[in-house]
Order: C-alpha cells, then sequence, then structure tokens
C-alpha cells in the first residue's frame, strides 16, 4: 500500500494523516472506566478547556463529521420553514448531500452573491428585506452561514464578520460558522479565537479538527447564551453521540494543547503561500481568491491542468481551466516545489 | 483521573477500554495520504475482508454508532409509513431518542411479546396477519429487529432466528438484528458469522465494535441481494460518512485480526458465565433471563442491591429489585471474585 | 349509482351526507372577492366564533382531514424526540399511517393501558414516572392524546379528563383532544364545549367536522396560552392552508349556527343508544364499551355476525365475534329497527 | 359584507368565486352513502374521467391544495438527497413554506436561469452536467419542475416543454409539472390535455382547479408507468386523504363537464389579454413578460402604480415598479375596463 516514491498530494486536506499527538492521547485515555455518552471527566475537561480558549461560557458538542456539525448546527438554530443563506460556493449548499434540509425538517438553502466564497452584509440585508418576513408562505430567514476559511481560500476580516453578524442579528438570525478550517483562519487573521467567533458575533461554530490532522471527529460549539437547549438531545436523535465518548474528547483537547491546532494550520497555511507566492505571478496563471488559508484556486490554460495531471501530481479540476489545491498540515517543501515547479513549467513551455 | 483501586465497575460494556489493537492499527495507518470518504484501500480490504468473515458479497459501512447502525440501517429497509416489529426491551425501542422513526420519516416501532428481550415468531407472525396490509391508513408492516445478543442478555438460538426470518420473509418483511453485542453471541453460539447471519435469514445487520473494545465506531453489513443502492447517499445525507474513513476501516480491520473479536467477546461472556455460577442458586438471587452472553440481570431483595451500592460497586438499578451487571472484554477476575462475593454476603446477611 | 333500495349503513359516519345547511352556506359564501389563505371576514368571524363558542380567547385553523388535525397537533407540542401517550386503540396510533410520527419529525406513539379505548391517569403517572425524563436516550414525554368520544364508543367524562390533565401538566405534557367526534361527546355529556375541553385541562383539540355532517374540513382548535405560535407555518408547508379558505369557515359557521353540530350529533348518538337498548341484554350479545356516543362494538357469535352481513346489512368486523356498528347524524329508524331486529334474529335461531 | 360597489379586484384568482356548477355538483352527490377515502362510486368515475381527458391511462388523487399537490408529487418521484430544478421564480421556490423539502425529507430547491417565469433546456442541461451525478455528497437531479402557465404569466410552448423533457428523461430525471394555472395554458395553446401534458414529456401533474373556479381542491395526475406505487399511502400519512372523497370528486367532475374548465379560463385569459391589448403600447409601460394567461405583471413608474393603489383597485406590488394583475374567471368587463382606463389616465398624467 506503501507508494514507491511518496505521492504529491493536494486532492484535500482530508486525505493527509493524523497529527501523532492526536494518537497518542487515545493511549494515554485508555485506561480505567468512564461512564459513556460524555458523562466523563475528558468530557468534562473539554467544556473548560473550550471555555478557556473562547474566554466566555461555551457549550461543546464533540460530532463525528463536519457535515454532522454543519447540519445539526443549522437544525438547532432554523424553523423547518426556515431560509439559511449562505455562498453559493458554501460546502452546506454544494457538498453536503441536503443534509441540513434533512435535519433541519425541510430547511431552505438560499445563496447569496459575494467574493470568494463569502456572503456579503449588503447581499444578507437585500435578502432579508425581500424575504417576506411574517409571511406564512414564505421561506423565513432563520440564519447565516459562514465558510471559515471559505470554500475558495479565502478568510473573512473580523470586520466583515461583524458585519454580517450585524445585519443578521438585527433580524432576528443567527450566524453559523463553518469552521471546517476555523484554525486555519484563525492562523491567518493572527487573533484570538474569541475574536474570530463570538466576538464578531458568531452564535454557533462548526469546530473543524479533521481536516487539520484530526481523526475521527469535529465539534459544535454553542455561544449563544439562548442556545437550543436540546441540541444534546437533537444529536442523541442523530446518533451522533458516541458512547465512548472519553475517546473524542482526548483527541480534541490534544488538538487545543500547546497549540498545537495552529500550528498545524500555520503549517499547510504556509505551504500554500508558498506556491501562492511561486506561481501567482506567472503569466497566464490567476489565483481565483486571495491565498488566505491552505487552499489555492488556480485558473490557468487547461493543457496547463492537464499536464500536471499527466505528471502525477494529485488534485481536483474544478472545470477545465480551474484546479483545487489544498495543503495539509504535512504538507513537505518537496510537494510545494514539486508543484510550483510543474507549474512554472507547463505555463513556461505554453508561452 | 486515576483511581487510588480500579472500580468494580459492571455498569456498561461502553465505560471500558479499546483493545490496544485497534489504537496500534491507527498508528500503522497514519502514513501517506489516502482519498477520502471510503475511496481508500483499507476500506477496500474491508469490504473483501468481510466478504471473507460472512462466506458472501456483502457491502459494509462504518458508521460512528450503534443507533446510527441501527436506525439507518432500518430506515433503509422501512418505508416511512412502515412498522418496525421488535421486543419492548430493544435498545430501538428504549435507548435510541426516536432516532429510527426520525431517519425513517415517521415508521414505527411496534413491541412485540417475547421471552428474555426476544420476539417470538408466533407473535411476529400474529401480529402481521392484523396489521392491515394494503390498508392505506395502517402501518405497513416492514422489518423485524432482533436484538443479538438481546437486551436482558439472552442469545437467540439459530432455530430461532430461522423461524422468525421465515415469517418475515414470507410477508416481505427484511430481518435487521441489532448486533451491539453481534460478537458475544457469536462466541456464545460458537457458530460461524454467517450461520448466525444470513444463513439464518438476516437481511441487515449492525455489526457491534464499541462495547467489545472499539473506539468510535461500529458498522453496518447489507447481505439481501436487493438491498438499498442508496444506502451511501442516505449515509452522507445524514453527515455519518467520515471523510478519513482509512481510520475507521483500520480500527474494524484489527478487531477482526486473528479472531480478536470474538477473543474479547469471550472474556466478557466468561466473565459473566462465572458470576451467574456463583450467585445464579443463592436463594433470594434470580437470572431475569439466561446468561448466555455478557450481561446478568438479577433480580433480589431491594436491600442486597442497596448493600452493593453502598459497598461503591457500580451497575445500574433497573428497578428496586432489579439490577443490572455487564461484563467488558477486560472484566478483571478481581472484579468478578469481588462481586459475587458481595452478593453472596449480602444475601447471606438477609436471610 | 342511487340503489333500488336505500343501503342499511353501519361501516362508517364518514359514508354519510353532508348537512344540507354546510352546502348551502357555500352557496352564500360565494359572491364578492375576498383575500386568500384566511386573510377573510368570513375566517376572522370564525375565529371569534369559536372564542364564543368555548367562552374563552382561541385560534382555529381550519385543515382538511382529521389525520391532519391530530398529527399537526400534536406535533405542534411535541419534540421531535418526544413520546406521545395515547390508547392502544387511539385513531393516531392505529389508522392514520404514521402520520403524526412524520409531521413531528420521528415523535413515539406510546400506547397505555385502560378501558374502553381511554387512557389511565394512573397508567399515564405510571408511564412518565418510568420515562427517563431528562436521559438523553429516552423519548421524552411531550403530550398524551385523548379520543373523545374513544374510538371504542365511551365518552371520557369531565372528572377522567381532569385528572389525566393533572397528571399531565404537573409534568409539562400538553393534553390533545382527537375530537373526531367531540360533537357526540360534548352531546352525550350535556356539558358546554368548554367544560368538554379547555375547563377540564385540553390545550389543543381536534375538532370534528367531517365525521358529523362535514364535508371536507375539520379544525384545529388551540387552547394553550404558550401554544406553538408558528402552527399556521406548520399548517402551510404541510400544504394544509387553503387559498379559499372563506369556503372551509363558511361550512364550519353554518355547522355551528343554532348548535346544528350539537342537533346532528344527538341524531346520531340517539340511534345508537336504540340499538343498545335493544340488542345489549340479549343472550349471547355483550357490548364491549358502553354505549355513550354513535359506536357500538358488539360482540356476539360469528354465525350471527355472518348472518348480517348475508342479510346485507353493511359493518366492519374487527374480528370473528366483533362488529363495529356506526350511527350517522341521519342515520334513519328503518335502519335502526332493520339492524336490531336482524341481530335479535339471527341470535334467537342461534339459541 | 357585501361591499357597496364591487371591487375592482386584481389579487388573486384565488380571490375569486366559485364556479355555480361545482357547489351544485356537491348537491348532486349529497345523497346515499358511499365508502370513505376514495372507495366510492364518483372516484371510480374520476379516475376513469381522466383516463379519458387525457387519452391514457392514469391515476389521480384529489388533494386540498396545490402546495400539497406540488409537494407530494415531487416527494414522490424524488429521493430525500435529490434536486430538483426550477425557475427561480417557481412557487415551489418562492411561496409554499419548504413544503417540498419537508415532504421529500430534505430535496433541494436549485433555481435555473430562464426567461418569462421558465426554465431553460439549456440550462437544465448545463446544471445537470454541472452536479457531480454519482457523488454521494452532491444532491442528486431527481426533478425538473414547470410552472405551466408561468408565475410571470407566460406559458411554455408544447416544443419548450418537450425540449426540457427530452434532456431530464436522458439523464433519468422526472418532469413535473405544476399546472396551478393548467387550464389557462391549455386554453391559450389551443392543444389537447394530453399534448400539453404526457405528449410533451410531463411525468406527474399538479392539476389546478382552485384558482380556476374551484372550491377546496386540486388533483395530482400521474402518468409515469414507473410511477411511485405508494403515493396513497404518502398522501394518508400527509393527512391529505379526505374520508368523504366522494364530494372532492364530484367537484372536479363537475369542473371537468362539458369543458367547463376551459371556458372558465378562457374567461379569466381573454380578461388579461384585452388589458395587454389596452395598457402594453403605453408610453412607459412594460409587460414584464409575454400575457399568455390570466396574469400581468406591468413595470411603470411608481406613481402610476401608486395612483392605481389610491384608486382602491386591489392588486399586489412585486416591487416599487412592479404590479402584478391577476384575472379571474369571473373577472368584469367593467373591471377591465376600470383598470385600463385608470393605467391609461395615469400613465398620461405623468407625460
Amino acid at each position: 500500500m506503501k507508494p514507491e516514491q511518496p505521492a504529491i498530494e493536494f486532492r484535500s486536506d482530508n486525505a493527509g494523516r493524523v497529527a501523532p499527538q492526536l494518537i497518542e492521547a487515545l493511549v494515554q485515555a485508555n485506561e480505567g472506566t468512564a461512564l459513556g455518552y460524555g458523562a466523563d471527566a475528558l468530557t468534562a475537561r473539554l467544556q473548560t478547556r473550550f471555555a478557556e480558549l473562547f474566554e466566555t461560557a461555551v457549550r461543546v458538542f464533540p460530532v463525528p463529521t463536519g457535515t454532522a456539525a454543519n447540519a445539526l448546527s443549522l437544525a438547532s438554530v432554523c424553523t423547518p420553514f426556515g431560509a439559511v443563506y449562505c455562498s453559493p460556493d458554501a460546502h452546506i449548499n454544494t457538498s453536503e448531500s441536503n443534509a441540513t434540509g434533512f435535519f433541519s425538517g425541510g430547511a431552505k438553502m438560499v445563496p447569496l452573491p459575494g467574493q470568494h466564497g463569502k456572503v456579503s452584509a449588503q447581499a444578507l440585508a437585500a435578502a432579508i428585506a425581500g424575504a417576506g418576513v411574517g409571511l406564512a408562505h414564505k421561506s423565513q430567514p432563520a440564519a447565516v452561514n459562514l465558510v471559515q476559511a471559505t470554500d475558495l481560500g479565502a478568510v473573512y476580516s473580523l470586520d466583515e464578520i461583524a458585519a454580517i453578524a450585524e445585519v443578521a442579528h438585527a433580524h432576528g438570525l443567527k450566524v453559523h460558522m463553518d469552521g471546517a478550517r476555523f484554525a486555519n483562519a484563525v492562523a491567518s487573521l493572527g487573533c484570538s479565537p474569541a475574536q474570530a467567533a463570538w466576538k464578531a458575533g458568531v452564535d454557533i461554530l462548526s469546530f473543524g479538527v479533521t481536516k487539520n490532522g484530526g481523526l475521527l471527529g469535529d465539534a459544535i460549539v454553542v455561544f449563544a447564551p439562548d442556545a437550543p437547549p436540546a441540541l444534546g438531545q437533537h444529536l442523541r436523535r442523530a446518533g451522533m453521540v458516541w458512547s465512548k465518548m472519553r475517546f473524542a474528547s482526548a483527541q480534541i483537547l490534544a488538538y487545543l494543547e500547546g497549540d498545537l491546532w495552529l500550528k498545524l494550520a500555520r503549517g499547510a497555511n504556509q505551504a500554500a503561500a508558498s506556491i501562492a507566492a511561486l506561481v501567482g505571478t506567472l503569466p497566464g496563471v490567476r489565483l481565483v481568491a486571495p491565498v488566505e488559508a491552505n487552499e489555492l484556486f488556480i485558473e490557468t490554460d487547461a493543457t496547463v491542468l492537464d499536464a500536471l495531471q499527466a505528471d502525477g501530481i494529485l488534485f481536483y479540476r474544478r472545470g477545465p481551466r480551474l484546479g483545487r489545491f489544498v495543503c495539509r498540515w504535512d504538507t513537505s517543501a518537496a510537494e510545494v516545489d514539486a508543484l510550483a515547479t510543474a507549474i512554472a513549467r507547463h505555463v513556461a513551455r505554453r508561452a
């Protein structure tokens, strides 16, 4: 199963390895007995740890996947006849197989225009104004979904988040952040987790772990003081509550220990930034969005992308002229170099 | 977090440790990159391995929890207006927070009489006969759920399963086995996995791992040749498909390696059998069901149960005079001895 | 389509005619234009009229069917992980094709023992006590469903309702009354509608019209001051809100006009009482429940029931020895006589 | 309740009266008894009548509302993880409070570009091509929804429908027609109902009655030979099946009798055409879409619309400069004249 020579892998950050510290945490947690379903000491510690991390009272729910985190978060703040505003590129809109509609009993995803995978505050305000608030036949504005970092690799500034949250809260909407790449965004912004979340107006956060060195779990973090008291029961009904929860909590505690999560994210971000620096100004190469996290969306001639694939470099085409390249926490300098060199070579050949 | 002296722990098999081989498998799997969502070599191997194990073509879907396995299995074989027959004691009926009703769009749990947590074939036949098959206002018989080992610690014989499956299949129902303790049952029956499952008529199986030394995942195994082709999409919509699936598959492969799963189960079963042998004939002590797997349900005087709790022995009361005692794969001889001795002592004192 | 001689019809009260006053009301309402979806003068009048009828502030929602009324009522007061307690004979449990489970997102029907199609207050208290309130894996007690008159033709006394409501409210459950035959029950009790409903503790009522001379609609009446503000939106999402609502409201107003509803119900009740008086004491005939509304459940020798069917008398067998006979508002004296005479004849022949 | 002088009413076709023939049909149907839930002679006749009307075998299901017809139709042909393509202006997308998402278990509405409220075949083909067919994380193309006449008052030509159906069927999608104004469209096209429906590729049709002189019901008509056999049960579970079905069927039979439905539609269409002819070429007046059925969408100066409202003319603003004017089957010549004259007057004043 081990390839002769390592792959040059840019398909996804979920193609990568687990940070060894998380597996080591499983070994450490594996002694004695403990009550199931979250009634254990490590899960209690997790609650405290997230309160410290975010500098406020929170509730944390480890869940198996990012889709679970998004769909249950949104379902918990959205009525069945509600509308969830999001970017057309948002993961909940493009890649979760109707999960939010399912868990919410029918809530509708409403894509809004915006740049680089972002929702714009103006578009949100306009959509709410035209939504027919209070009319029983209209999907009622319930929540806005921000993907941070975005699905095009950009990062919302704190001001952008705050502007959206202000519009949302003025009309009673909740702000959900899909933080599958929250670590990458916080590392990129250089701010505190609190600043990146509730201080900017986020009510409920899908806290990503898997893509950034995690194993088999992410988490939901609830900031809103009037947050749904029944989220725990919704999760149980959804089959999302592990009986051996302590082993999920142990992983996430290790992920936070000594800022490991930010170190891992910086590795991935740095790899992406290096590639952007090396290829971003090449003729015939366009970065579709600013490279602010660990993803690059590169628009170039189809023959260039074809040639990269012929080289055996692993990445996804998002169109004939559009390639997505994702860096992992452990993307190697060799991979960065191989990709940048190959792009430069194929672009040059073409010119 | 380590107690001064080890707990005498009989609350649940999910309170126990992970078999170290499963964590070691994570370490082994943690190299190189791999495609996500099950498109990796280990998950491909898992498919093959289960086909070998069950001596037939199967499809296997690792899922986070037993509730997920049960609810998605049943939802996949049951219409929204269907009825699922089960024991009143069945986990899906008592302990899964309406998950099957939710995932199926409303399917109804219909408890049937039976002994020791089992469904009886006669009761099933009678229920189907009176169900109003074909009448649009009646919940239509869709599936029968067998918990193996049962929620009272008994084990269905192969003949019992076959008799139920015969009734079910004669009327178009699917047979779902909740095998949260499938390993314990197979170890108890001394038969092959195939005999305990599809050869006896099981169409779809929740294959338990967590309670028997697992970590954070179980699996759905589909035997029925006309099984729902869309189960993969249902799981994705349900947020149940890990992007880093290879780490789930690695665990389950290790769980099967060298019959580890059966060895673990035998440990738990043996502990339960030992206790049963030591206390089962004491005066004033009644075993509510035959102890055929790793659970004992002991009916005795309330003062005896009170005294055990006062001793610090950990177990659950299921009523004033009823205690549930669950053995783990790593329940120690000391625990067995401590419990049996304490019961004998308190019973003697009372007499 | 008109039979040579009129049928002797006891299959169902929904097999009967519409009270002509309701059709006449459609003719009267059919002039001018009016806003749709309930924003018309007749629907406004309906709200006022029900407030008068029930002597308190209420909200009224006309809906197409009794199943719609029951399922939406219960879904509006029940969480998705809730339990709805009911009689095993309750229409929601036996005859609505999982509708309540569907609209509520999975809520579970939990049948409780009781006599004559009733829930007993003691059984309810015991069920709540054993439900595991607050445990996330347990279906949480949410509502109790009372069918009035019951599905076996009995009528809850006001004290019986109050006793159930007291238990329910003490534990935070809502009381739903399935009043598909509410008119029959009120006529039987001889009390005011208010006494039969909220004064006895009912929070939400399915107010039946169809079975008692109605056409194509029933209604939901909400008494609870903290009733779900979103019920209107739930109904809209469910496709249950007629655009030409004024024609639904006109019918229900006519139904109430001059106590028409009670007069119709008295006709049906009297027919049933007459039959009961004529056959109830015959040897070998047993009335399964007191005949307090418009239904009789007659247990007798199978040959008697066979003979009635051979006579062409229309009714349903509920078992070899059990027949259900339902009287309509317009059941004729001739029908009553024909049935009673035939039963007496066949019983005598058998003796 | 009767206004001093008749309203000039252009708010909606559901604001209008019932065609008296439908109420008369209720009177005629109101004798004798009949089995409930569709097992009556009139409903049997309805099946035959629709087969005649559409010149093919069909199944017909009367339902309470157009939303019910749309949502249940689509849910019956769409998996929970499916995508339903539609116009951004489609009623299912704008005005049904997430009903289709709810009944389908989460199916997603995907708006496609097109003119005049239509879906374009090209846009549909492009959307399917980019949908990620077969990928479990992508909403799978399941159905396309055509509103006929469209929500902007235009009518699909038979060729347009056929082109869309060809694309849809080539990729396994079902074609659903929201025929809330099917009568208006057929009258406008001058073709047979069969040509307007299954001969052009429609698989399942919401057959509108309410807006065109109906009372409290529409119908679902299923053409697809492999149509969901369980639709009847889905409707029952949804509380959509009237026990006194014969009175729903009687209305629809009357609606078809002697081509009444087309006569009513021609009345409404003619009124709209007259207004269009009178105002369509006025300076500063633009008809947003061709007036091919009974609706006009008029774009003009805000002051003109303000003045019409000040005149007491009843219609809806769809924006500051956009008014919607809907003609009913009984819109009077006086209303047509009053509206056209007022528009002309206000436009002239402004010039």
